[in-house]
């Protein structure tokens, strides 16, 4: 059904994934904010939260005799916040949070539909020093959990639409948009009229983001694209510029994901298993420009090395709070006895303890 | 509505709450187990959990066409996970959790409906050592906060619903009800019949623990409730013995609450404005003996000490990784300028920084 428990291993370091992420968001100076699981559907799915509406769990509130939605996702809820509660905050304004989304999903694959989000918006500037702040944070997250490799992948969806939506309608659109949804060169060619060897050269240009910008540069834009393309650009050197030791992909010809996005996107990827670890991009923050990026920690756990197994100390009823301060300082966990009489030793063992007390020190088993 | 967001300040006081309560759990071998937010209604409101029935969002899961439910407290679902998923694992068995909560709440009184709880659960023994374990780690956690002021109030809820369920019936059995849970003496009087004299005691006993202890002493129970008090006794006295410095209080006539709970009950309230910051107590886990405590991070950090401001320096744009580190080190959180020409003076003040970055080292504004 896709919403599972999680033991003690998993939950721990759920918890500890998501501390270490939130931490470095937080000493890069991005504030917490905690939206609530709950909003009002007017409220939550208008706007750019429209786009969520058929992933999102609704329910009356008995109370108000209103429509009630969990959140999807946290995105819009950090907007509205910027727009609303912290108005009167100086830009740029950088704010993180952390917190459970809960959506529909696809009948049949409920696989997860409880998903810890972690992530940040850097609200305010419009800047490809800005956007690259954001994948440089996200770099340093995820090397805060062990993740070393990691590719970052840019694209910019919004110069796909803007041709599609400006030169094709009907079948001829919809075969368009499925020739380069699946990237079928043929297909493209035949479909894309006169924009098709843009279109080719664009599906050409997809990789590596040093070849990328050579082959971008070959390319004949229309002119009102132009600006976008020319900030791509800048955006992935100004990445690579920051964070070398990542990998870095662009692919411009990518259009998928929410079309709430306006600029600059990326999806972050470990590179030896292409598990999505997070994705983000540039969008409108109401009136204001944004770039944001969410890290989805479940994902970063199945890559991340696991946790260190915790020492567990066997320890007898009543012992002092001086002995217990000093085994907890030493990195302990302690399990207490209840019992006065207890065989330490067996209770240990029965226990899962690696260590016991005895004569004053932690005595491993 | 009730649904609210967690401001900068806020937010990060709560987060941080939460971490320090969990890691006072784990450093005493509690072992951290994440239940979802929504489950089936079939498997959330039954048995211990029906009683949350009526302040349970529910929503249709439009995969499986079944009811689901958010879930107004989190006890019955750790009693369900050590029950089904942790069967296996030996007793003691000891789990922490913390999460968010849903409640419907009362028309006109919708303040907060979303509710964090973090809590312990320690399921299999059956004693009063282990009542006192439950209280001296939430006294532990509670001074992990800064709130040192407390008072555990003890009651045994079990006691007062025995006599009335076996004596009383009807009209008398509600007007007697209506009677102890206003303390009203003469009322109890009336009402009491041959057990008047009990319960006026059993109210008269209600106070700081020592001078509770030697009322109760003075008191003749049914012979079926004789264990039920000695417990409740045994129970004081450990909770004494492991935290003398925290003041207790023992309540024998208090029946509200919960009523799955199965024998004593507790309540910790900050002693200077009597906020109640958690409750806990007694109750059968499935078919075993279990003891918990749940805490209300909302309250908690209405009690303690507000967080110290994070330091915020102003850095360059382009500041080297090491610089960074070692600001983060020293606590400060880094606020970087996105713009090279940036006079970083003014951008401090602007980006309410405490300090600046200038000549390799942090300078007070």
């Amino acid at each position: 059904m896709g919403f599972v428990d999680l033991l003690p291993q998993e939950a721990e370091a759920e918890a500890r994934g998501i501390a270490k992420v939130m931490a470095v968001f937080g000493r890069h100076g991005y504030e917490r904010v905690r939206p609530p699981l709950l909003e009002f559907e007017s409220s939550l799915l208008s706007g750019a939260g429209e786009a969520l509406s058929e992933q999102s769990f609704r329910m009356l509130d008995p109370s108000s005799h209103r429509m009630m939605a969990l959140r999807p996702d946290m995105t819009t809820q950090i907007a509205r916040i910027a727009e609303v509660r912290l108005k009167d905050l100086p830009r740029p304004l950088r704010l993180s949070y952390s917190g459970d989304c809960v959506v529909i999903g696809t009948p049949g694959r409920e696989g997860e539909r409880q998903i810890a989000q972690a992530g940040i918006e850097l609200i305010g500037p419009d800047s490809a020093q800005a956007d690259a702040e954001v994948i440089a944070l996200g770099a340093e997250a995820l090397q805060a959990m062990g993740i070393e490799h990691i590719s970052f992948d840019l694209s910019m969806p919004v110069l796909v639409w803007t041709l599609i939506d400006e030169s094709f309608a009907g079948t001829v659109r919809d075969n368009l948009i499925h020739a380069l949804d699946r990237r079928d060169a043929a297909a493209v060619a035949e479909q894309g009229g006169e924009l098709a060897d843009l279109f080719l050269g664009m599906m050409n240009a997809a990789g590596p983001a040093e070849r990328a910008l050579e082959l971008l540069d070959t390319l004949t834009f229309p002119e009102r694209l132009k600006g976008h393309v020319a900030r791509l650009k800048e955006t992935v050197r100004a990445v690579l510029r920051r964070v070398p030791e990542v990998h870095v992909t662009v692919d411009p010809i990518d259009f998928r994901g929410w079309r709430y996005h306006t600029g600059v996107c990326m999806t972050v990827f470990a590179l030896h298993c292409r598990e999505e670890l997070g994705r983000g991009g540039r969008y409108r923050a109401g009136a204001e420009d944004a770039c944001g990026l969410t890290l989805h920690p479940q994902a970063l756990l199945r890559v991340a090395p696991p946790l260190s197994k915790t020492l567990r100390c066997m320890v007898p009823a009543g012992l002092s709070k001086k002995d217990l301060s000093s085994l907890h300082e030493a990195g302990y966990a302690t399990v207490a006895a209840l019992d006065d009489e207890a065989d330490l030793k067996e209770s240990a063992r029965h226990l899962r303890c690696s260590h016991i007390w005895q004569d004053g020190v932690a005595v491993a088993l």
